[in-house]
């Protein structure tokens, strides 16, 4: 295993969406698949289904037990103590941040997303139709930060739920305790309901977390929250649409089987069983994974301080997402647009996450080292040409 | 490609859900698995996503042209003409019955059902809280039977949707002509909405059909349907969770947008993909395929009359599932229940296709002929030692 080994030759090859969606000479850094290749014990399932032609059902969530998997896994490495019998299985999570909207928050009602904002949320309160309060984040010395007292005094009587991303998507923050807790005064005193997608979880740095449940924080603070995690981002496993929601009270169920299971789609042939294998036999992999990761980050982190003084950047504590605030090259464009055409590199423009995000793009650096470096000698070559 | 040489051995080795459900010495003829490897193209295909770890975010369907490829398809083996445009994804079938149910069916209105039915589109009423009109068939020396005069009786105001199943799932019929111009005749007195699901309409056996969309009878009828397809049952990728809806007017697809594509969960890394390869290289596998499961038609056929005359049956016109009267061997149970303890061989039973199944079982054929030769000796050597 060694991910420096990877070429743009090899990453070209992937019929995923990532590398089929620009033209050929692009090197795209926008969705959240790694270039990577997936854990072995989930490359033998891939060859184990080729063998055996097996697209056929697959077994049960129930039988493949992946909630008492993922509580066992929360507890082990987060000491968060969960009853298996309080999870619910999801095909993917844009769909449960779907349902989420659609069952905790009435019509008339308002949604809190943190600004810039993992964009299918906003794209979820946008279909469903459901207002929403923006709490922006603020850029701050020590890194992105959340406006919790803010949000305190903005939130109205029809402030029904709060979407938290943690870690958050696209500031790689992972947040601190203290200010989890703060947050959870503000949702138990205005008595709001809780949706926490941790995907991310996994991803977190060593010198940053770890990473801290929000429905471990109390009691009560859990029965106020559905958790959503999956295996998807932290094993590269995008396309396998399997994802869990903890339930931390009975309402919360009640209220998602509003929509029933069948309405929800049933699991593909392969979702749960990866699931499975990455939870139960890819921590080694998975920690590899974690460690090139931060080396590429902090190799991100020193590229745009000395080649892209332009640039104004926070390092990634989680994720292999990073958020860029481009606006001191003062483009008269998108810097999206601008980086994509100049420099061939395509990452996510910043308005998908909020109109705040003006001026920022998402880039995505879960490649190998040389790759990364490709794309960073790109952007600043294209800034030079300015 | 010989599917005589599937043994057992081969088949116990499936991670798939129709093997691993059962205990390790029945023989599995419930859910619509067939037991055949799938065709070259798809294995090539899986060999590939194996080789580049490819589980991460697929192409979307609009890239896929799958709406494109059906329509071509529909045009070119049942005459039908339809619009792309018009074509929209599901994940799988059994979701599209839900939103259906949700959409295009009030509260207190009710849906039409014909029983036996396919147990899911029961299971939706009931999770939806839909009234049925249940629209029992009649066995008659001809087979099976739509009783549309009786139903057209019983419509009331409040009956809105109708649910057509053809070639029907579980009696095998493939509906003529005649039969379903009767029936469009009732749809358009009454004003309903139809849902058509035609995923077994490449299974229509040589000396029936050819498969008649039910869209295709004419545009008023095509206005007030949605028909939902998928390669699943034809090319044996019932675990691949891709489907398509045809919406047979803008009122249909609006309705249908009530319930966004968010929430109905996105698309994996193999479904879109193995779809359009079922749809364009693997005809020479389909009717292969459709040769050998007439055969085993037969060979049941023939096998019932001779060695197990107490059963009553009528041959299958399409699909690999058959539907067989048990009440002439006036067991004090569940048939289903009695084959599984004393023959091991694990139908479904009668009743979950509708109370009227009572003393019936469903049984599938897609097997290899000697494994079906095993499933019918066990059954016959029960039914002797009673």
């Amino acid at each position: 295993m060694d991910f420096d080994n990877l070429t743009l030759e090899q990453a070209q090859r992937s019929l995923g969406l990532k590398w089929n969606y620009y033209d050929r000479d692009v090197i795209p850094s926008w969705i959240a698949d790694m270039d990577y290749p997936v854990a072995e014990p989930l490359r033998d399932l891939l060859y184990r289904v080729a063998e055996g032609s097996e697209l056929g059902y697959a077994p049960f969530m129930q039988q493949e037990r992946l909630g008492e998997i993922f509580a066992a896994r929360m507890h082990s490495r987060y000491g968060w103590t969960l009853d298996p019998a309080e999870c619910d299985d999801m095909t993917d999570i844009v769909q449960a941040i779907h349902i989420a909207v659609a069952v905790l928050c009435d019509d008339d009602q308002q949604v809190i997303v943190h600004i810039p904002s993992y964009h299918p949320i906003l794209s979820a309160c946008r279909n469903m139709k459901r207002d929403i309060l923006a709490s922006p984040m603020v850029k701050t010395g020590q890194g992105w930060q959340l406006d919790t007292d803010r949000l305190d005094r903005e939130i109205r009587p029809r402030t029904r739920l709060l979407m938290l991303v943690n870690p958050h998507n696209p500031t790689g923050r992972a947040f601190r305790r203290d200010e989890l807790e703060r947050l959870a005064e503000v949702v138990l005193r205005h008595d709001l309901w809780v949706v926490s997608d941790e995907i991310h979880c996994d991803l977190v740095y060593s010198d940053a977390g770890p990473h801290i449940p929000f429905a471990s924080l109390s009691p009560e603070i859990a029965r106020k929250t559905v958790t959503f995690n999956s295996a998807t981002k932290s094993h590269n496993l995008g396309g396998v649409r399997c994802s869990l929601a903890h339930y931390g009270s009975a309402e919360l169920r009640k209220r998602f089987d509003r929509l029933p299971a069948g309405i929800r789609g049933g699991s593909n042939a392969i979702g749960h069983r990866a699931t499975r294998i990455a939870w139960e036999q890819c921590d080694e992999w998975l920690e590899y994974t974690r460690q090139y990761l931060q080396r590429n980050r902090d190799d991100l982190e020193e590229y745009l301080k000395t080649n892209l003084p332009e640039l104004d950047h926070r390092s990634n504590e989680a994720t292999f997402l990073t958020w860029i605030d481009c606006r001191g090259l003062a483009l008269q464009e998108d810097p999206a647009a601008f980086f994509l055409r100049e420099a061939r590199v395509g990452c996510y423009s910043g308005p998908l996450f909020g109109e705040q995000g003006t001026g920022y793009l998402r880039l995505n650096f879960a490649t190998s080292r040389a790759i990364l470096r490709e794309k960073l000698d790109r952007m600043a070559g294209a800034v030079r040409a300015l």
